[in-house]
């Protein structure tokens, strides 16, 4: 974007009421369109900045605070630069070092980490039924404390994961596909195939999923969600997408095969997940500490997704998409056939022709992260961020 | 605090001199009165910057690190977020991976992290007699190698839990005293129960009893000390107490009872603690590596613990203090029972009303922590206070 | 220096092009002399900024991404003092939370953390053959990326020691040589000894030793290699040192004798390091996961090195060197005889008088790595220097 293109796109986000100031980001389905509108610009005027070299240091100082109860990369590495882009130091709170636990210790120490704290990232998605509401308990908590006047300012909560949406990933995929199709008005009418691949792991999070289907139907997509019978996503997101397909003029639709699914798409998303009737079980036996189920419940789904090994995204399917050429997309990293594993989600041919596509995709999430901070944490961020354009003080020096 | 109460505090704070530039902040009573009322002042000026969100990043660099010997979730949090305040960077420095150890080496890795650092946060509290040695020889490292030109300036030793105080602590419970009771000089006559209480673990530290009797007599309080027999603290700050208490007007008396000690009592403090003596062999044991032995002494100490159940601060207690409401005191976390546990150091009911106004009470300590480090490393603090109050900057943008 | 020293310096600065913007740092000898002397000056001047409390913080935001795949504190804080001081956020990868790990996915994961990242220092120096190939792999990804336009800015990777040079150290070094000496024009013809030293370890890497003979003879100085028969080091930093050494007027020299090397003497570096092809057999086997081999080696290793116990810098050798008192240099940590252990590379006499020199040599370590950063990073790094000069912020406040 030139410096015009950046003043006209501020412009375009100062009509964008986000509606969550001093909230949390948590799921998509909860915020109304202007949000997810406000959260897509402010991400690609952000990006601009950065293109056009111009600081964005926003916060004189302040924490943004990351809890990470699963393994990630990507996502804690984009939080970390989501917060140092506009001058939030962060910080990771180790739960083998604290107090964090259930119940009383979760509300005391959230606020304990608040004190000078803009935004707390939480990733908790391995445990179904517990992921969301943990969240909102830290939530309540900031709450509270800001309310008695305990807490200075109102930390945002921001879902770096949850066991129910993934949307720091969901609005970095919607990202890559306006800049891709040239536009969220673009999207109307495209086909997008949302579905399962085959993993030699067990347990992958069924957020991403879930995350897609509930935002892309919200913008007329045409969704395609395919799965082999009984790896079920939970119905929550579904609802909301059924409900937003039919608002938007989109469609949801489940089909049992990833051909079916591929017929026709302008877009691809093959991607492993666990059903989330086994993610339930898992969480109940890992509560209740029954080790020998536990293993066995392992081996028993391993062994159900290796009858699905042909549904990997290879050529041949690809061959089935709209022109021979949909846009493949991934959350990485992926199950790569022949490279990380024997078999996986996709062929070695069909990644590496989509690969630096992929990594496109994933380089939204920093922005779609200081985004969210902006939404939450600012009264006029299109005012500030007009401010910073006047400025015009350097991100790199010369 | 109104723009208008911040500058006459700078005035206040500018008739202070805290006399402890280029040294460190280890113990409070090796410092004068003065010492303390400026970390006390500037901390309130502090955080009545931030409430008025005005900017504080008066450093353009410098690292803030931190050494933690024993768990820590809030003073971990307090001194990132107190150096944040002031434009700080900070780092912990994992002993796992590095090779500070003892003689030799701790004097080298202290210079080593040292070259571009204003402050060195340290918790070293659980092994007694080492903690306050181990500080000692990491500020003397740090004061020859700047001396002799090697770091170009001294960083500050900030003690954040010895096995003799924790300053951090009681100056910032102290700073809760004074924003509850409307100033130091109200506390003169008011009656402070730091009393033992029962917990289901063993080896809590002594540094906060500690820290608290040797602080709160200071400044005409009627500190009374309680814990069953055996219970001992370590004298050096017992005798400090005495001293001030003499010298304050106050007093410290150190009674058997509960009960007694809240008869009556404006502040109680209901903390767990093992006695010095069995810290003290805990430390032989772990040192000579013997395990069996280890393990004996943890056993009968926990068995001498439960004989003390009754040592729990509890409604029927409460009843006896000043006019029924005493204001609760705790560093947190709590071993509150029927939440954490099946018995603690408080009943449910009376941690429940307290609860907001521990948070509070540990809500000074990143102000704390920042005054701290004012007081050793600026020449001028009032005067650069002062500056930033004109030049408004703000911290968090519209 | 003085404001107007400095001034000086930065105008000779502005007639060295470093010859590596958009690059990498990763053996001085891939770097002409110009590079070379860019970064010694550079580095000299920041120091001179941080003695004249003068502001450095030249990025507005960013990051300063660490992966130590080895035990690190020194370089690991030097790592993060020399980011902080230009204004980047440093944050440090824990490959045991991600998916580092060979071919296809370290391309990805040095994208993935590359985003909005300046600089990326890695150490892999445990495995020969392997260390620099690491990170050439992931230099090639950013560059793929940054051409790609997935990346916005190109990170530079820092080698901060690979298994064949550790050129932060070896420049921090010659840093010290010539502020001991008064300027790298006086180290022509002066002495060196790199030597082999006795420990009672075994695998410390081989690249100290590389580096230093591979950088030193570049200056004309006269280096006398000297280490016990099978202590070989790797070929190619060897026969950089040899070509330097014929084009300055210096020379390598191999002994098999520390008194030989230490005869006459301006400059001593004796250091313990692992035989080449004991590292090589290392590698190979902790690969193929032998390790009855594994630990046979080590100890035939360690039994080997046993029989080298009189290599040890003590009293009688420091006699042999120029006027009896050649500057000791050494790494750190070293290991101290009766200090650190029984027997080591250096008496405790000799060590106790150089151990505030050795402090010394550490300290150019942050600047030198800032001034790397400024080398890859800026394209106009003279005149952004001028600028800071001129605007004249502090470092600290008053």
């Amino acid at each position: 974007m030139t410096r015009e293109e950046i003043r006209t796109a501020i412009e375009g986000l100062g009509t964008l009421d986000p509606g969550i100031h001093d909230k949390d980001f948590l799921l998509t389905w909860q915020y109304q369109e202007k949000t997810i509108r406000f959260v897509l610009l402010a991400a690609q005027i952000l990006e601009a900045f950065v293109r056009a070299n111009i600081a964005t240091r926003l916060f004189d100082a302040g924490l943004g605070l990351s809890i990470f109860r699963d393994k990630s990369t990507r996502t804690r590495y984009a939080f970390r630069a989501g917060c140092n882009l506009l001058g939030l130091m962060t910080e990771e709170l180790d739960e083998s070092t604290s107090q964090i636990a259930h119940g009383e210790t979760v509300r005391e120490t959230a606020t304990m980490v608040g004190f000078l704290t803009e935004a707390i990232g939480i990733r908790d998605d391995m445990f179904l039924g517990e992921g969301h509401k943990y969240m909102m308990q830290v939530s309540a908590a900031l709450c509270e404390s800001h309310q008695a006047g305990v807490l200075p300012q109102r930390p945002a909560v921001i879902n770096l994961q949850s066991d129910l949406d993934h949307p720091t990933q969901s609005l970095a995929d919607l990202g890559h596909l306006i800049s891709t199709f040239g536009g969220l008005d673009q999207l109307r009418g495209k086909k997008l195939a949302m579905t399962w691949a085959y993993s030699p792991s067990y347990g992958k999070p069924v957020s991403v999923p879930q995350g897609v289907v509930a935002l892309m139907t919200r913008f007329g997509m045409d969704v395609v969600l395919a799965h082999p019978e009984g790896y079920d996503l939970v119905e929550e997101p579904l609802a909301a997408a059924r409900r937003y397909a039919a608002e938007s003029g989109g469609s949801l639709r489940i089909v049992g095969s990833m051909r079916e699914a591929f017929e026709g798409a302008d877009v691809v998303y093959p991607k492993s997940w666990a059903p989330a009737h086994i993610m339930r079980e898992r969480t109940r036996l890992l509560r209740s500490g029954e080790q020998a189920r536990l293993a066995a419940l392992e081996s028993e789904a391993l062994a159900t997704n290796a009858t699905f090994k042909d549904w990997e995204c290879n050529d041949a399917l690809m061959a089935q998409t709209k022109g021979g050429r949909a846009l493949y997309l991934h959350c990485l990293p992926a199950d790569v056939t022949d490279v990380s594993c024997d078999s996986g989600e996709v062929s070695r041919s069909v990644f590496e022709r989509a690969r630096l596509d992929t990594y496109r995709q994933a380089g939204h999430k920093p922005f779609i992260i200081a985004a969210m901070i902006l939404a939450t944490r600012l009264r006029e961020p299109a005012a500030t961020l007009e401010r910073c354009l006047e400025s015009a003080c350097q991100r790199r020096p010369a």
